[in-house]
């Protein structure tokens, strides 16, 4: 059961003037489930991308990181069922035969074509199904799929996740829509599992790329469900530059703040939902780490508290058993950090204070915000002014499940 | 159901001359459990210990600390049921006055009592019960009650876990005996949850740091079981230096090194205890790790596979879902790594060679091998001579319930 996440109206998701999404069941992942999407793109479009630091990276990822390289990008093909990982040189070429595929029925160069792909490691791609799909994709192409695109990314995913912004650039309105798929295997490094988001701004290469960072740097980057970081991650942002604002110059400009924004807020919803769907999540949790040196070290505590298997447990059974959450501070690796200093608090329930337990803190009050769908935490260092913010769930029965039974 | 352990027969377990233990329920943890033990060591005794790096150390471990620098150590003092750990000052006050008392009883002073305790963080102390029940532990004292020993100090651990070894040194019978607890809260860094070891030999204290430090990098440094690296992690080594034996001197001695080998073998024994009697487990892993540059990346590759929750919960379900291992091999941190020189094993079976699937790799091979209870996990790097070892267990369903259900 997901925390507090719906699949998207698909009367929210704005369309983005000049990008066209078509998906098709090819058989890949489960019959009758949609498997197999494909993008295209204007030619006028600018695309960035920031992909998985594993160093097992997929086929697709090397063959799209290559690709984004030699030039403009028209198109973006993903498939679930198989992940293209732990694959070598076989996968490479699978990846590339798609590419070859896709170029040849849109008109367009194998590199100007990026391929993605989600699901199991270590099998081959099934090539030819990818290919028999590929003119149902063509022929159902049309600038209002994003629902049935963000369903056909889905594996483990319980609910597609999609979200939508607009803001005025000079005076014309903007349109920002994105989705992401992922629920397990989640503790990106540079992205997500898979994020695709898209606007109808204008925006040069250059700048493009630095939104990408920042935007995943605030919220693909800030999440976790199991601390195991994807062979597959990877965030696309395209800006078709069909809008008529403006093309946006200069990162000190107005109107890159603006977009940026707008960016930022729709990946932090969909990197925020994928928690929500995390694998067998009951609780939403946001961890806060304030007063540490460098933002860095903050991160640091927030994925030693959002990673610990003791920690989330607790979460699962409601249970403020909170010194869990002290332990995993002292582990997370500050060697000189002075314990004696450390606050926490549990939404406003002031729980431990001078690194011991509040005087003024009772378990019923931490009961109560532990039985919560939604818990903060929050965890003052005291040694100075940075901050970071980590959203992750708790650990349940589900999430054994889930991954005990994927493949069968 | 623990993964191939037993509870060691009795008389297994070799007195160590001159170290005596003794345990009551002093109704600290629940009643009619035994959750309090005195050791009592002779005069000439010299000890040894490793820590937690936790920086969350409970207050016990920062007693422990001092008082083993203060000089020669004449008691150990354990209980279970509350860790001392994240209570302040306060808590430091409280393990003293444990020391106090126990110093008073037997004649020497607090700061010769080394406290130890496990088991919920952030509660106080109960200093009264611990007190009131010291006469019992002393009443109770005997070099026969090893086993009775490693029973007192268990908590969520399902058997009790002790070892012995003989060895000769000048043609006399030298024992090592030792005992420890733990199956959750696993990861250690310097030693594990609590473990104890003696032997009769004569060894100089800085010989015995030198053996402590060695054993523990060898044994409790390569276990896990959830990654949860413990506030009140020790690892005693005590020498009574009661044996006829001539004193261990010179770590490049023949004694040297045939005692090193009887106290490495021993913790080994208990560390791999530890792991079979994983909260949960259904599991016994090893995870050997070849050819890298050095030891620590071998260990960052192994304990990266260990406490990937995506690769446990494919061990609990014997499936052969092996690209997760190579995932986790990818986001281990070796920043330089070749996957393509990767080949991976599981027990003979050759599954993944030059970083993808093995053509000789068939499932039904992998699968039998996950059915195992013991399973093998061989990396090969392939890019330097250094091997590293980490044991671990599976995460099941009972690891959850466990963890959820451990204070109610």
């Amino acid at each position: 059961m997901p925390v507090n996440l719906q699949a998207p109206d698909p009367g929210s998701l704005y369309p983005v003037d000049g990008l066209r999404l078509g998906a098709v069941s090819a058989g890949i992942r489960k019959p009758g489930h949609k498997d197999l999407l494909l993008v295209s793109l204007p030619e006028q479009a600018n695309t960035a991308a920031v992909f998985t630091r594993n160093r097992f990276c997929a086929a697709p990822v090397e063959v799209a990181r290559r690709h984004l390289a030699a030039g403009p990008v028209r198109a973006l093909l993903v498939n679930t069922g198989c992940a293209n990982a732990g694959t070598g040189e076989a996968g490479i070429a699978a990846a590339i035969k798609t590419c070859e595929t896709v170029a040849s029925l849109l008109g367009c160069k194998p590199q100007q074509v990026l391929p993605f792909s989600t699901g199991v490691i270590m099998e081959p791609l099934p090539v030819d199904r990818i290919v028999n799909g590929l003119p149902g994709c063509i022929a159902s192409l049309s600038e209002s799929n994003w629902l049935a695109a963000a369903q056909a990314i889905m594996t483990t995913d319980t609910l597609p996740k999609a979200a939508s912004r607009r803001v005025e650039i000079g005076g014309t309105p903007i349109t920002v829509t994105g989705m992401a798929k992922g629920s397990g295997m989640i503790r990106p490094d540079m992205a997500t599992m898979l994020a695709f988001v898209a606007t109808d701004a204008a925006v040069s290469p250059a700048l493009l790329q630095q939104m990408a960072a920042y935007a995943a740097e605030r919220s693909f980057n800030c999440v976790t469900v199991d601390g195991d970081m994807s062979t597959n991650d990877s965030f696309v942002l395209v800006a078709t530059g069909r809008s008529a604002a403006p093309t946006v110059s200069g990162s000190d400009s107005h109107e890159f703040k603006v977009l940026l924004g707008a960016v930022t807020s729709v990946c932090v919803a969909l990197a925020q939902s994928l928690v929500r769907d995390g694998e067998g999540a009951t609780k939403f949790i946001t961890v806060v780490v304030e007063g540490g040196l460098t933002e860095t070290e903050c991160r640091k505590v927030g994925y030693s508290i959002a990673h610990s298997p003791l920690v989330k447990t607790a979460f699962f059974a409601s249970d403020p058993n909170l010194g869990r959450i002290l332990a995993a501070i002292g582990y997370a690796g500050i060697e000189d950090l002075d314990v004696r200093k450390v606050d926490l608090y549990l939404d406003d329930v002031l729980v431990a204070q001078h690194g011991g337990r509040a005087p003024s803190y009772r378990e019923e009050d931490g009961q109560r915000v532990m039985q919560q769908a939604e818990i903060g935490v929050r965890v003052v260092l005291n040694r100075g002014a940075s901050v970071a913010t980590v959203w992750t769930c708790d650990l349940s029965h589900d999430y054994v499940s889930i991954n005990a039974d994927y493949r069968s």
